[in-house]
């Protein structure tokens, strides 16, 4: 019996559905090491790619935002399950990144904060606030599980639409 | 500008929202450490929540299960936004856990997975795989996030009906 999953080998329809899938997610489930206890803690998060790089808005007020200053290791799930049939018969991609603060007052954190309100225009309610930071979460390998017995270990240029 | 997110104080409504969304996940992100990196490590599992305590079926070829055999602590994010309207304002609760490992040959693996078939009926496809293992992931404490500023400390006896 082999002792870890067995991986496909990545071809063009993995890669294809990862893009995909990083395209289309508007949040993800954000995995950081609580900065208190060293253990995984988990929440939700908005998200956007920008610029081919996989972006989230936080509050520096939340446990993530102390923990990511912490420790920029992280890990994002992304791709929801529909209503409908086994949630783990639908396709989601782990990402593993190192997550990047953008300082507020730059001229990085401007050009983000239009891009990102063309995606996400519920974000005026509160993208001004003082507390909100932009996050780059920079892949650093992923992981993609496209239903049972379809795993692929993807690289981050695997991630990236060449057009 | 306080430095961490301000908590309200756990009310029986807080209490009732965090059982409402554990009774009604059947599906949940799970956090673990990755044992190879020492990285957080997000990935979907199934889940049901069984004798009052959270439960989830796992391949043991899955790194989450190499994972949690190394290192027991883990987090699960559970409460799915709907498809309209702000993620970020949806409800979810995460759970901080510890894993606990049922074994497959025992009176309560048979027990547990009776109740599961019947929460899970599509899981018959792989129950009885020989590398599929039920894990129990029993609160140490949880976050309840119900929406932009309304977020709550809550204790294991918090997410157990008392009925």
């Amino acid at each position: 019996m082999p002792t870890t999953l067995p991986l496909r080998p990545t071809d063009s329809e993995a890669r294809a559905l990862a893009r995909a899938l990083i395209g289309a997610a508007r949040h993800a489930a954000l995995g950081v090491i609580h900065p208190d206890t060293g253990a995984p803690f988990v929440s939700r998060i908005a998200f956007g790619c920008i610029d081919g790089v996989p972006l989230t808005l936080i509050s520096d007020l939340a446990l993530h935002a102390r923990a990511m200053g912490r420790n920029p290791a992280v890990s994002v799930l992304i791709g929801e399950p529909g209503p409908k049939g086994d949630p783990l018969t639908h396709p989601r991609l782990t990402l593993q990144a190192t997550a990047r603060h953008i300082a507020r007052a730059s001229a990085e954190h401007a050009q983000k904060r239009g891009l990102w309100l063309e995606k996400h225009p519920k974000a005026t309610l509160y993208i001004d606030f003082a507390d909100f930071t932009f996050v780059e979460l920079v892949p650093t390998s992923a992981m993609l599980n496209g239903g049972f017995g379809k795993a692929f270990a993807l690289t981050p240029a695997d991630l990236i639409d060449p057009a």
